[in-house]
């Protein structure tokens, strides 16, 4: 069997992926003793549900605003009284999420071989700024495509068909990188080639498609050259 | 202000809202005991993604398909042993699940004032005509209309649109009533008159849109009338 051109570029979601959506979970847990992850979980699950929600309706609205609604609807599920000086220090908090250790020798290492680096993520620009200038992704990182240039969220193609065209390679030739389950498997129907990086040991999504790698750390990148 | 013209006809979703989708959940605990309630409920969540990632991507499954796939990964991620007698037994029991008991008299009602009855449904059609015949409801619905006509699942526009157009009403004189949140504002979304029958006293879903009203059992229908 020949063996697969390695790809010419790769593109990265964000949330989950780059940064960690629980690193939320600590400063929920100070506001809230003993409910911490439970809020951090139904947040980051409403957050989700939202953008599918709005995308399918034809109701877009900014992926900050559904992080708020999602939060707003999270703390109110689980009882916990939200006041808005919480509020706002949790979306601060969302707005500067750690990122994974490994993430930077990662980008690091595939700039030094000269392979092009792209984020496509659910965040709206500013949100997405913000967090690749915390995490010191900006010399890093070629292009960072937000889906609000096209008002739909993944797993639409319209989402994931920024990433071919402002890299002017086919989908196949494009290594699309996800730590969520479904975002691998969206982009794998769209024709990419992708690596699910499993970080909490999940099952694959029961969709009948299975990403061309799983992997556990970003590092597994690299093994696709 | 003018009382708004009361609707002409009644649309109801059918899982969750005419059939008790946690009734699952008995044979689920007499399966799996202390895990019964976890499995059904994820077994639901799960279920539901899936309709709209395939709905989102183009890849439209019939839900009976998705019911599977959705229990078959909530066992694995809860390390349930799932035995494929165990999957069957509760697959046959998705199949016949209860209809809340006060369901039965409001469509009877609603026969005798000549109102026209439909479902709306995510379940393709052949789950439909058991859940329909098991409840006795055959002669009291005027259609059934599953949303494998169309091949997308709520909440995309092509689904809600199925009412009206078998109705041959305006979505607005049409009362569709549902009992999860996002449905209803979906259909609110998409111009019905809408009632949330929220039976489990949930938070109002933060989208900005509410339904018509709020109700919590069927027989608020009855007072659109």
């Amino acid at each position: 069997m020949e063996k697969p051109a390695a790809p010419r570029a790769v593109v990265f979601d964000a949330y989950g992926t780059l940064f960690d959506v629980y690193s939320v979970g600590l400063l929920a847990e100070q506001l809230f003793p003993g409910k911490g992850d439970a809020l951090a979980v139904l947040w980051r699950d409403k957050q989700i549900e939202y953008t599918r929600l709005v995308s399918m309706s034809g109701r877009y609205k900014p992926f900050w605003d559904l992080t708020r609604a999602g939060l707003r609807f999270a703390a109110e599920r689980l009882k916990l009284n939200l006041t808005s000086q919480a509020e706002d220090r949790l979306m601060n908090q969302y707005r500067h999420l750690s990122a994974f250790p490994e993430n930077i020798e990662v980008l690091r290492e595939l700039k030094s071989r000269g392979i092009p680096t792209a984020i496509l993520s659910n965040g709206d620009p500013e949100m997405l700024a913000v967090a690749v200038k915390s995490a010191g992704f900006t010399e890093l990182l070629d292009h960072v495509l937000s889906v609000d240039a096209v008002r739909k969220y993944k797993t639409d193609p319209a989402a994931y068909a920024l990433a071919p065209q402002a890299l002017k390679l086919s989908a196949k030739q494009i290594l699309f990188v996800s730590s969520n389950g479904w975002d691998a498997i969206g982009a794998t129907w769209h024709g990419f080639t992708t690596l699910w990086v499993n970080r909490h040991g999940l099952p694959l999504e029961r969709l009948d498609t299975e990403p061309t790698r799983i992997g556990t750390s970003l590092r597994d990148v690299l093994s696709f050259f």
